[in-house]
C-alpha cells in the first residue's frame, strides 16, 4: 500500500473543504491507500515536507460532515507558480523525491486555474521522465466558476447562493425609504461574470433584484450607466446595481485603474494578475457628480467566498463527489487530468462526474458566453438564469454551539 | 371596538418584522381591536393616510411565520423629526385627527431613539390636551443596541449574530495563507461599539477571532493601533481588526473626517447626525503607508442589518413578544411608553418583559460600559463576552424556493 497526498490552492471557497471530505471518504474505503497526508500551503508544503496525516485527525463521520461545512482551505493556501520542467525541471524533480521518500503515489491538487498548472506541470515532467507509478489529479475549485471543460466549478454554487441570497435581503433593506438612491455592489470577478451574474438569482422569489447587471464581458460604458440609472430614478427612486471589479473601459484598462492610478497600488501578483479594487467606488463617485443622488458602493468583498452558513447543498455534495472522482481517477491509473462536472440536462438537473486531460484546463479562463447576455449589456439572460438555478438548491447544516458555527481546524499556523 | 395603527420606523434590521408580527398576533386574539392597519413610511405614512389593513394581508400563521423571517421594515421606513408640540402643535394635533377619521385609538411605532421622540412628542401632546382614549407607545429596535432602560434591543442580537458568524469565517479565510497581512473591518456603530464587540463571539468555539476590537467609546490612538500590529504581524504574520464606523481621535473627530474632507460629502441627516464612512479605509491607508504590508479593509454595510438567513432565534422570538407587550400595554390603558427586556440573570439567560416610560428613551443613547472594554481598550472584557452570548442563540428558519429566501412583501413601491 502507499500513501496519497492531498493539497489545496489558491483562493478559498465554502466548498473545498467538501472535495478534501470526498478525498478522505474514498480513501477510506479502498484497500490499497494507506493514509492520507496533508500538505500545508499547497505545493509550498510539499517542498518543505510539511505534512500532517489528515486521515488521523479526520476519523469520524461527523469530524469529517463538519469539515465539509467549514470555509477556507483547511489544509492552507499558497500562490506558487512552478518552474516549467521542459525549461528548468529541478521543482518537479525534488517533488517527486519526496513523493518517493514517503511512499506517496497518488497526489491530488484541488485548486483553480493556477493549481491545475502545477497539476500539468507535475504530470507532464513524470510523462516525460517515464515515471508511470505516481498519479497526479486535479480536483476543481473557484468561486469565479471559470476553469475550462467543467459545467461549473465548487465552491462558485455556494458564493451564488450567498450572492443571490444577499441581493434579496439588500433588495428589501433599499426598499424601506420612499426614495433610496443608487445602491451599487461590487462583486468579485476579474475577468468572468459568472458571479455577478448570480445576483439575478434574488428574483427567483418574486423579488426585484438588481435593476442593471454589468458584467466583465461587456466593455463598460459609463455614459450609457449613468443614462440607465437616471431612467431608473426617474421611474421608482432607487437602482440597485450589482458589476463585476473586473468592468473595463472600452480601451480595455479596468474601471478601477482610474482610482487606482491616484493611489499607489499597482501591484501584480506573482501569476501576473494586476491588483485591481474599487470598481465600485468609482461608479458610486461618478453617480455622486454626474447626478448628484444619494448613492452607495458595497463590496462583498471576502464574505462571498468564505460564508459556509449560507453554503449551496448542491455545491458541497458535487465538491465531495469531485474529490472522489479524482482520487478514483487515480486508482484507475489516469493521471495528469482534473475532475470535472458534464451537465446533462437543466430541468431535471442531471450530470455525470467524468475527468479531462488538465492541460486543456491549466491557464484558461472560461468567461459567460454572450447569449446569457443581454442585448443592452446590463442584464443576464433566462439562459443564464437556468443554467444558474440548480447551482444554489439545497441547504446545508451549520454545526453551531451556542449560535455561533463551529469550523473544523486541521492545523494551527 | 377601535382600530390599531402600526408603523415602523428607522433603519431597517433583521428583527423589526418579528416585532410587527407580535402585533398582528395579538391583536388577532384580542377582542378589542377590530383591524390592524399598517401606515406605509412611518410617521410620514400617517399624514398621508397611506394606509394598509395589515391583518388581511396576513390572516395565516405560516405567511405571519414568513414575515416574522423577512428582513428590514415591511411596511417601510422614514426618517422624520416631528415638531415639538409645546413649540408647534400643529402636526401632533394633524396627526390625532386622522386617527379619530380612522377609528384609531391604539398606535405602536417600532424604532430607535428617534422613532421614540416620535412616540414621546405625540403623548405628550395628549396628556396636554386630555386625549385619554388614544394611547401610543413605543416597541423597540434597532442593531445599535444602543436605546436606554431596555438591557438590549430587537435587531441587535441578530446583527451579532451575523458579526460573530462572519467574523468566524473571515478568520478562516486569512487563515489559509502563510503571511495574510492586516485585515481590517468595518462595523456599524457611530457612538455606540455594541456591534463592533460582537466580533468577539467568533472566539466561542476555538476560532482565534478578531486580534483587536476598537470600540468607538474609546478615543482611538493611531500610534498605539500600529504598534498593536506591528506586534501581531512580527508574532503570527497577520492580523484581524475589528473596528467601529465612529472611531473618534483623541481631539473628538471621526476617524473618518480625515477622508472625508478630502471628498465631498459632509452631510447631516435631519436628525443632525453627521454622515460618516471610511474609517476602515483611513486605517487601511495607515497600514499601508506606515508598515507597508499586505492590507485590506472591509465593510460589513448593509449586509449586517439586514442578514436574515442568518438571524438569530433569540432575537427574533423577542422581537415578537415586545410587540405583543407594546399592544398589551395598550389594552391595560397605558401610553407613552416603551415595551422593554430587563434581564434577570445572563446563566441561566432569564429576562422579563416590562415598559417604561418613552421620555426616558427617546434621544438617549446607550454606550458601551467601561467594564465592558479591557484596559488597552483594543479588547472586550469577559463581562462583556456573557452579555453577549444568550443574544444570538437559536437558528431560524429560513423560508427557502429553490435555495433562494422567499420574503413577504405587505406593499408595492
Amino acid at each position: 500500500m502507499a500513501n496519497l497526498l492531498v493539497a489545496q490552492s489558491g483562493g478559498p471557497t465554502a466548498a473545498i473543504n467538501a472535495t478534501l471530505t470526498g478525498v478522505l471518504e474514498i480513501a477510506q474505503i479502498s484497500n490499497r491507500i494507506d493514509n492520507v497526508y496533508g500538505a500545508i500551503n499547497g505545493i509550498e508544503g510539499v517542498f518543505s515536507e510539511n505534512f500532517i496525516v489528515v486521515s488521523d485527525i479526520v476519523r469520524d463521520t461527523k469530524t469529517m460532515d463538519a469539515l465539509a461545512n467549514t470555509p477556507a482551505s483547511a489544509l492552507g493556501s499558497c500562490r506558487y507558480k512552478m518552474k516549467d520542467p521542459t525549461e528548468d525541471d529541478s521543482e518537479c524533480k525534488r517533488v517527486i523525491e519526496i513523493f518517493r521518500k514517503h511512499n506517496i503515489e497518488t497526489f491530488i491538487y484541488i485548486g483553480g486555474n493556477d493549481s491545475m498548472d502545477t497539476v500539468s506541470k507535475l504530470s507532464n515532467y513524470c510523462k516525460i521522465n517515464g515515471i508511470e507509478d505516481i498519479r497526479i489529479m486535479g480536483a476543481p475549485k473557484t468561486i469565479d466558476n471559470d476553469l475550462a471543460k467543467t459545467d461549473h466549478c465548487p465552491g462558485f454554487g455556494s458564493a451564488a447562493k450567498y450572492i443571490g441570497t444577499t441581493f434579496a435581503e439588500l433588495e428589501r433593506d433599499i426598499a424601506v425609504y420612499k426614495s433610496s438612491g443608487v445602491l451599487i455592489v461590487e462583486i468579485m470577478g476579474r475577468n468572468a461574470g459568472w458571479l455577478t451574474a448570480a445576483s439575478a438569482l434574488s428574483r427567483l422569489n418574486g423579488g426585484k433584484g438588481p435593476d442593471l447587471i454589468y458584467l466583465c464581458e461587456v466593455p463598460f460604458s459609463t455614459d450609457k450607466f449613468i443614462s440607465n440609472v437616471k431612467e431608473l430614478l426617474d421611474k421608482k427612486g432607487s437602482a440597485i446595481v450589482a458589476i463585476s471589479e473586473g468592468l473595463r473601459c472600452p480601451d480595455g484598462r479596468y474601471l478601477s485603474e482610474q482610482m487606482t492610478e491616484q493611489t499607489s497600488s499597482d501591484e501584480f501578483d506573482v501569476f501576473g494578475h494586476k491588483y485591481i479594487a474599487g470598481a465600485g467606488q468609482v461608479l458610486e463617485e461618478v453617480v455622486r457628480k454626474q447626478i448628484g443622488c444619494k448613492v452607495r458602493s458595497i463590496e462583498l468583498n471576502l464574505m462571498q467566498r468564505c460564508a459556509s452558513h449560507v453554503a449551496s447543498a448542491t455545491d458541497l455534495n458535487e465538491a465531495k463527489m469531485l474529490g472522489m472522482k479524482a482520487v478514483q481517477c487515480a486508482l484507475e491509473g489516469r493521471t495528469g487530468e482534473m475532475a470535472i462536472i458534464q451537465r446533462l440536462s437543466s430541468s431535471p438537473y442531471e450530470i455525470k462526474f467524468s475527468s479531462v486531460d488538465v492541460n486543456l484546463v491549466a491557464n484558461e479562463e472560461k468567461t459567460v458566453p454572450s447569449d446569457y447576455i443581454n442585448e443592452e449589456g446590463n442584464d443576464v439572460t433566462e439562459k443564464m438564469i437556468e443554467y444558474l438555478k440548480p447551482l444554489v438548491e439545497g441547504e446545508t447544516t451549520t454545526y453551531h454551539i451556542g449560535g455561533i458555527p463551529t469550523h473544523v481546524v486541521l492545523y494551527e499556523k
